[in-house]
């Protein structure tokens, strides 16, 4: 019974202290200040249009503790105690307390006392580098022998704590703090691109953020972990599997919703998805996924940026191959082409360190948001490291194979004969992965990330990352080889504006010490940047003999317009059989056209400033010979104006349209407005505009 | 125009070959021999109470082929053609063409002619390393100028394709084709055993392992990677997510359905869940899922075992840390003790090859059913590579980290004062992970394998892997040393069987120069083999002087049979104060208690004969001063008899139970059979007895 009568003796000590020091015995907070100004200032967190505190965890903030009485660290036993989730627990790091005072203890956080002021207590507080992200609730409890005093819920005491980008060579500036950003497309010998209002500062957009996890049902465990919540965040964009929030469509049919291409950013879609109560936003493509995104890591403090890579193979089958079937005629077989290599696909780069994997692979990781194949179960992708990537290390996790397919899958030929047999006409190694391209910082044009991610091709370097992916379970590259024709062909075709004619230019080049004659057959459709073909507009059969020879058709406009989709690709597919060898031969290229300018004018005397009105307009003219129906029109600036929609029923072919807006600027610096027209027969018709407020 | 002139060519051809080798017109296929029971012996895979052709990918089964003329393969152009799933597709593997005759063409699968005889042709068909697991059609084709001329579907010339287990090393007459096995429980060092009747080759449970990957919806494309397959089943086993085939029940309650104790086997469990059409059958604890698990794996030819870890720590908090927390006096706090320390942990290992990993993580693989926590967004587990696990190298896929855990968590003993706070009393490195066994290849004993998951604790290589875990992640075993304070407690217990008294000592080491009184505190309570701690029924405080000091407490029946559970688990916990320095110390030690038996007694003149009845009867007599109600009895013998249910609504104190059967025989070999007794105050009642069958 030696306990009981410890505790006893301990009764006895207490009411001493009751009697010789009664002034311990009062002590109560008045206010809890949790400098919401100053830390933000020093935290970066200033722009996020949100009155409560906003901080990055690792990093100390400050708040004052007002009392009724002058404190003393000596006798006083104060704990401050931080809270997230329905059913705080120390253990899980959902309750945190920091003791100040007479009693120390270590916990999780780091608290300190800088100074006393008065009844005043100003105290520093360090979240630790591995806190759960998310609002968090504040509590002051002064502790004394008859029990604990708690102050009340007070949301003004409310916090938030974000990531801290681990590596200060990171230019957070651009890739943690740019709230607007360039997402490119087209094809890789003829690069587009459209503004990106990531707006991750908006009213609202961090509480959506937040709640994407929340509908999700992301256990706040793991949201201390950054890569989890990467990966947690690229099954969440996408609606398949969860509530997510956006649902996918390449179907051309977008009625019911909002087509890919009339968006400007990411705040309208996120603020629609938390006023819907997490109900999914209609419709997305790679680049919507992949800015929202963008949007989602940025805003919870990861670093993000948007990547592009061009001629990226969707390797549904799950080998190293794209296959595309060739009917007997010599025509792309739509029924049994499964696979399929998209113009252009757009991901996320997330900058983080990976404690899993050996060190070497921390740095950049894709992430990618769009739903194509399946993850262990959801559809998901990534983080998966590029420096492994290009070494073909592919053991690790996650979803590496997917990615390298991505980049490194070769394209196959088939031709079918009438039984629906096929054979292997010709293998492309180096159709896939040209080119990856993403924003630079600090300025609008972009920046060759190829080798990042390959070796050059046919180096050493490269056949060793093949060999070592081989290693890792990629089956490896083992076709019988084919016969050499000694004859090359390649089409050429340049990017034009929609609705024009162009020029389709097919070169072969004879390398044999013999005549050769070619008998050609040219396919065109209109294909998805996804690749999937739709209609088939031209079919073509010409016979050439050889030294080099060159043919010229010109494909007018009625041939392609009728069947435009919405991004305005033409595939072009040319097989070829050689009449004296018998031997096959094909190849394919993509040709974007250049859809219509919209143009945007600012009409301002001197410069823009902070509270003048100044005057924009956005204008448009219908250059094609029909009408142009439910035109939407976007514009957006973010910290300038949010999204104003207007919607035209009709643009007859000629036509004009205007749209004129006043702007009273209410923040200085940089601004981007960015502009977006967009019907069922037109797509892709953004323009954008940067204007300096002072 | 070349190619049309080409084809024009071709059709003259046909025509020159029609009228000079009229017989090439009229072959017609009259049947398809499978040869099921010689191919079945050659394949290993007679057992299989199936009359469907059963064979292993990789190696070539033979079927004939009766024409209506003489086959000429010089000039009869025929393929054969084996589909699977609803859209049979050459590219995803799922129809497949074997061409025999004039064309020959390489495809996935290897077929030759072995011979012909009249009008009946031999092939050898050879399915590929990597073909997908299931029934497929089979069809025969000639193709004639005219078109092709298919075979009707016949469900006779269907056949199953499994998995060829990769390594010759491997004892696959254990780890494929035995049907019954033993399962470990109890504790460490008290280890306890079950029979448990895989029964992968009784009637319908083949069908049943395929339905479970049909209900799961698993895509055919992945049903050829073994990887993949062992990972679906891992999820698939348990209802969480999906309609997975077994509900987790550690409630106590089981009235709605089965209590996972009394189960024999797997078939049961299977053809209950394939005959309600994909509805999970309830319940399940780790021995059920590990149990089943086997079964699904052996069934489709994957070299599997159970494998029972002692002491397993289930980490739910994402650390290696195990925490437990103690309340003021010392008893362990219920409400915020999260984590836990499974007496025992069933699970299975997998033999197959990685080729995803480096080489040397082949061989014996983690897989794991039980819900414990999700991976990667669902309740699954692995497969996951032993040797990293020793290694540490917790980098690769899937879930090293959460096995690593299991085996080599901490014990921490937290103590909290009156206000809710803990504090660190004691770490202990040694309790969890301290035994691993599984059946010994022809034997019913068991092999210690713990060496081939740890080196030996405190080794070089025991620190080593342990840094190499950290590098990977694992965050490092970083606490505040402790004071020392040179007094060590120890409780030993025997097994003893249910409603006997026992005796619990507790043994305190001084190893201090000084004299050392202790106050003491032991709760005892009543544990789920999960850790999770039910009803207190003891809480006693001693003080003692040391050097060496022994109490006896003995507990009555009264004391903890009102409290029992269903697997017996006695825990008590030590908290005690060393009143000279004022330190703490604590431990705990599980008590198992031994169930009563149940005997199986076989009457037969001479051996048992396939053909010749012989009697079987199964005695229980209740120990107990209660009665047992709604008493179930399982008997059941792989290859001898199904599952035989009886129930009885009460067995009397001092009352007997005896059931009686007749058996006819109708295999030879060694048969076990299986009995097992369950009853919601008594369970883990079973026994078995092995009869060879002449």
């Amino acid at each position: 019974m030696a306990p009981l009568i410890i505790n006893v003796h301990y009764f006895i000590q207490f009411f001493f202290f009751f009697s010789f020091f009664p002034a311990t015995r009062g002590l109560s907070v008045l206010s809890v200040d949790m400098r919401a100004m100053d830390n933000k200032k020093a935290h970066n967190t200033s722009r996020y249009k949100n009155t409560s505190l906003i901080v990055r965890r690792n990093k100390e903030f400050i708040l004052i503790i007002r009392f009724d009485r002058p404190f003393n660290n000596q006798q006083d036993n104060v704990q401050i105690e931080f809270m997230i989730g329905s059913s705080p627990d120390e253990n899980r790091g959902t309750y945190i307390t920091v003791f100040i005072g007479k009693e120390k203890r270590d916990g999780r956080w780091n608290g300190r006392v800088i100074g006393t002021q008065g009844n005043d207590v100003t105290v520093g507080i360090t979240p630790d580098a591995s806190c759960i992200i998310g609002r968090f609730r504040t509590f002051v409890t002064v502790m004394t022998d008859l029990g604990k005093q708690r102050t009340a819920r007070n949301p003004d005491t409310d916090f938030y704590v974000l990531f801290n980008p681990w590596d200060p060579d990171t230019d957070r500036h651009e890739y943690v703090l740019n709230d607007v950003g360039i997402i490119y497309n087209g094809e890789y010998n003829n690069i587009s691109s459209r503004s990106w209002n990531y707006g991750q500062f908006e009213e609202g957009v961090l509480d959506a953020c937040l709640l994407v996890l929340d509908a999700g049902k992301v256990p706040l465990l793991y949201r201390g972990n950054a890569i989890e919540l990467v990966r947690q965040g690229s099954a969440l964009m996408n609606s398949q599997d969860d509530n997510g929030v956006l649902v996918g469509n390449w179907s051309s049919d977008y009625s019911i919703g909002t087509a890919p291409t009339a968006w400007t950013g990411s705040p309208e879609i996120l603020l629609k998805y938390a006023k819907d109560g997490g109900l999914p936003v209609c419709f997305a493509q790679c680049w919507v996924f992949a800015g929202v995104l963008n949007t989602f890591l940025r805003c919870l403090g990861i670093p993000a940026r948007v990547v592009t890579n061009f001629a990226s193979a969707h390797d549904n089958t799950g080998n190293l191959k794209t296959d595309i079937i060739l009917d007997e005629n010599g025509g792309v077989s739509r029924s049994r082409t499964r696979d399929s290599v998209w113009n252009y696909h757009s991901w996320n780069e997330v900058y983080m360190r990976r404690p899993d994997l050996p060190e070497k692979y921390s740095g950049w990781q894709v992430v990618d948001s769009t739903p194509q194949e399946t993850s262990d179960g959801l559809y998901r992708c990534g983080p998966t490291s590029v420096n492994a990537i290009k070494d073909g290390e592919l053991s690790y996790p996650f979803d590496a194979r997917f990615v390298f397919a991505e980049l490194n899958s070769d394209v196959i030929y088939y031709q079918s004969d009438k039984y629906g047999n096929t054979k292997i006409i010709q293998v492309d190694t180096t159709y896939v992965g040209k080119l990856l391209v993403t924003k630079r910082v600090n300025s609008n044009a972009y920046d060759d990330i190829t080798s990042t991610y390959k070796y050059p091709e046919g180096s050493d370097k490269d056949r060793q990352a093949m060999q070592m992916a081989e290693r890792r379970g990629i089956a490896p590259r083992d076709y019988i080889p084919l016969a050499e024709t000694g004859v090359h062909i390649e089409l050429q075709g340049d990017i034009i504006k929609m609705g024009e004619n162009f020029k389709l230019t097919l070169n072969i080049k004879n390398q044999t010490s013999q005549k050769c004659t070619l008998g050609a057959t040219i396919t065109g459709c209109v294909v998805y940047y996804t690749g999937v073909t739709s209609s088939i507009f031209k079919l073509e059969s010409k016979a050439a003999s050889v030294d080099p020879w060159k043919s010229e058709p010109d494909f007018t406009t009625s041939e392609y317009m009728p069947y435009l989709l919405e991004q305005s690709n033409l595939l072009f597919v040319v097989y070829g059989r050689i009449q004296e060898t018998g031997m096959a031969l094909t190849t394919m290229r993509v040709v974007a056209l250049r859809p219509p300018e919209l143009t945007i004018k600012v009409y301002v005397t001197g410069t823009p400033r902070v509270g003048k009105d100044f005057m924009v307009t956005v204008s448009f003219r219908n250059p094609f010979n029909f009408i142009l129906k439910n035109v939407q029109l976007r514009l957006e600036s973010p910290g300038l104006i949010l999204t104003k929609l207007k919607t035209y029923d009709q643009i007859a072919p000629g036509g004009t349209l205007q749209y004129t807006d006043t702007i009273t600027p209410q923040y200085p610096g940089k601004k981007v407005l960015m502009a977006c027209l967009d019907c069922a027969t037109v797509r892709q018709v953004t323009n954008q505009l940067e204007i300096f407020v002072q």
